[in-house]
């Protein structure tokens, strides 16, 4: 059912077809008549030593989290389903260092030295995609015990190059300003339709024009919540990270496991606590604190660990 | 959870930024330090009136269909499931004309005329990437009752466009002689292994310099098999088609469906019984045969028209 | 002064890179340490199969007619001087099937079959270009026995695909539009300025809103002026082509040659008549009329080959 | 003759088409129905915050200089040519902040924030190429007064990104290390053919194989020629910097010049002692040597200050 030898998954399959095709003597040649279609498929590499970030995105998942009845502004199931499968993407990729995620989307930062698939453009983007939509309905179950997903959701992502490592910082902190306003935002107009008893379209209308001081202020004095006080998860965003943690129960016994942080990423003190994102220089190791301990996709990758170890003996 | 108003799911998402900026007034402003960073995206809009070619492919399937035991050389269940998932991304971009699939590849092809997302390369390939992966897991359990997927298969995904009409006949025509090529060498190769006693070395080595005369005499000599009298399936690959078609116990309802055939395409019959493909015409009522009539991706549509019959009661 | 063997220009060049350093073993390698800059070139080989357009434009021509002191608002030597630069270019290019030229702007089109170059835009763009200017500025005197030319003109160009026939037949047909619509505007704005009494701005307002009938009446109630009657040169352009002629006072010797047509190209009456444009057969035997044998592009290529045959003799 | 208002020239010209159509009311209509084929031309914007380097390389310039009877291995006039035609492309594009040439090729280095022409390659490829070649063929006169140019010579360009500072150095320093190599085995070929008595292909057999030690060996041993005391312009190539300097017979008048420096760039010196390529701060004060004071790219600049000043008073 799949090819040999020479086929396309094989070794070979980044080397030139010309060079090829002295290489893999063995192929069968019979389709020569209709071969020049290859010519047709463009080079699509990307510039070497910048940095790659793909940005997945959902589709239509306005509608996707109302027809599965989601937690507004907030589904705390669905966030951490969306970092469930970023982790299974940085597991696989792993010249990626760092990944952010908010709302329906994440992005993935591969390293400016990355070789993964001779950069090539479309085959990143589409590989990377494709292992974080199937792991979304793979392990939708993991997260979402009673609620059945009704229909195969999707993904669009795009692939975007950053120079340089101040580029790099700004996309991410563009990614967290935008967490931070559309969440401010959505807190706000959810508290209004949801207990203010405004339609949507009042309540959009309530926020047109209105800066942060007025969205914290609605907040405060007719719902009595500060802003500041809610989790850091929704305020800042997920980042996921390469960390050598100890493994609970395990006797002390370390590995490299993908943990989530939930804090501020725009000042430096972030990137001088994890010089190797920028570095690449081997995974620290980490002490976990109690959140991240106890978070589901710190407790997944726990179990993994337990059965592999479990089965060795 | 999800922007509103002038976010990336509105109308307004294919609109350059910089006039977006005037028409969007009432979107926060208070990233614009960090917003320059949008401007490293790239256009990858592509070339007017050419047909946009998506193939699809397995990644790894060598492995995933040996994890999942796959019947060897194939797999009518693997083959089905994958024509299913591509049953779902012709429903989801009507211009799309036809898909072609064999193994763990499918082609998708946009009329030249599509607009699909402004043509946008990137967001072309992952969409159809993604909805194929996601039909491909969500839908595994209704081919594989008793089989339990046991990770998150993927896909990568690439774009090719063809000027002319001949360059896409050619296109389908170069993976129809494939699947020919492939499924000979498979079916002799698993006969070989099988049956044969020979290890997966030794078929190799066996076929090694072979042509296709010899692969037959093969067959037919050593294990009784015409290769001519194998399903179709197997031998051309499944073409899917937009087709009107009568829904059975419907009292001759009709509707357009996606509708598999398993004949030759490199000769002209097939596109002269079949105009609408590369004129873009409305689909053709088509009278089902047999063996359509009874493939599960037609009768799971049929379930699903049925369905919507008895909601609408 | 120039590299040898393996160098630039060798027929090497186009191999890659990886390929090269194993067949072209005689280079010094002494540059290893820098050598990987050389990746960051990337590909721009178009797609095949598409009619390849190359427009050349002048820079800021409109001081540069100025300065020249160029008759307005057509120059006959300034116009003839860019199709002569432009008969050079088809001299040099033999998949060039046509070229039309209007004011400061000239379009080659290489046959979709084209193979100049292995296909690679930036080379075959900056090439054409590079070689139109080169000739530009080399036979200016031969245009322009009195006037000097004062500073090195310059030229953009870019390069842009056609899938279909059509597309090819419509782009051109836009340019002749073009030509049309402003060399009208331009017809009457002169007469205006220069004859008229007006200043450029009360000209540009006196037109601002008007439709062509308007100045086809300007030009004849005011100025007498029958646009009609006016040179084809300047309400059609100049379209080139390659002929088999008969070169005057050579005892009926024929060669191929370019050739001046002033015509409409967007009726099909042209497309009939040069059938060789979209199909590229042989150039065809052509009558010269008296217009094409005395224009100077024409007495310029028979003065080269008499020249020849004189040399030969 | 030329376009008025939003014309291809005008300042619009970098607006969305759909966007212009409505601020640029006054342009006339009539094309509509050809005017879908500008959509075919794509977007070639480069990605920001890179070095932009575009090397222009002469066509056939072994031909081309045996024609024009160049002196072997360095024509002094030959390359001063280049370096003034390079000149002029200093003098347009004020962000190329060095250039650097040898033999018949010349780099031209954008800094990293140029935004020339919206940073679209194949305007700022062909733009730049174009006024080279212009310039080269213009002032050829100036450097050959006994030599008439018989042909219009030709050149082809590309266009280069480098993300970081030490990329762009190593692209530098990889065109250096070339004139060395190239320098070297053309200056041995050419005292060998020319003095040696051996035939080209001779020459090329006595090298093939040989180090630079061998080569400088025979140098010195056969021709009596330390290769280190050959002039540094043909050992290390001519850096183009634009500097303030004063201009001779002024009085101490200081104006930005372009200065030629034959030194090494690979090192830290070079760059230690002009900051402001890699910063683009402004033109730094610059005392010119003797070998400067009398180059003719420096002469030649200095006459123009002279006129200018003289048609001032």
């Amino acid at each position: 059912m799949f090819s040999h030898l020479c086929g396309k998954n094989s070794l070979l399959s980044s080397i030139p077809n010309f060079t090829k095709r002295f290489i893999c003597k063995s192929r069968p040649m019979a389709n020569s008549r209709f071969d020049y279609v290859r010519n047709f498929e463009q080079n699509d590499s990307i510039l070497p030593n910048c940095w790659i970030v793909v940005r997945i995105d959902g589709k239509a998942f306005h509608k996707f989290t109302q027809k599965h009845d989601f937690n507004k502004p907030n589904d705390d199931n669905g966030l951490n389903l969306m970092s469930y499968a970023a982790v299974q993407v940085l597991k696989e990729f792993n010249e990626i260092v760092l990944a952010f995620g908010q709302s329906d989307e994440y992005s993935f930062i591969f390293h400016k030295t990355a070789d993964v698939y001779s950069r090539r453009a479309s085959k990143i983007v589409t590989c990377v995609n494709s292992l974080f939509t199937s792991s979304y309905v793979f392990h939708w179950g993991k997260f979402f015990e009673e609620k059945q997903l009704l229909y195969p959701p999707s993904f669009d992502a795009r692939i975007v190059l950053y120079p340089s490592d101040e580029n790099l910082r700004d996309y991410l902190s563009w990614r967290q300003a935008d967490t931070h306003i559309n969440n401010l935002y959505n807190t706000v107009f959810w508290k209004l339709v949801l207990e203010g008893g405004r339609t949507n379209t009042e309540a959009q209308k309530d926020l047109s024009g209105t800066y942060s001081s007025d969205k914290n202020e609605i907040l405060f004095s007719r719902f009595g919540i500060n802003y500041n006080n809610l989790p850091q998860m929704y305020r800042k965003g997920t980042i996921l990270l390469r960390k050598n943690v100890e493994v609970p129960k395990l006797n002390g016994y370390q590995t490299q496991l993908i943990v989530p942080f939930f804090t501020d990423l725009i000042q430096d003190k972030f990137w001088i606590e994890h010089p190797e994102i920028l570095t690449k220089d081997k995974s620290q190791n980490y002490e976990l604190d109690d959140e991240q301990l106890n978070h589901p996709i710190m407790q997944k990758q726990f179990d993994i660990v337990h059965k592999r170890k479990n089965n060795n003996k």
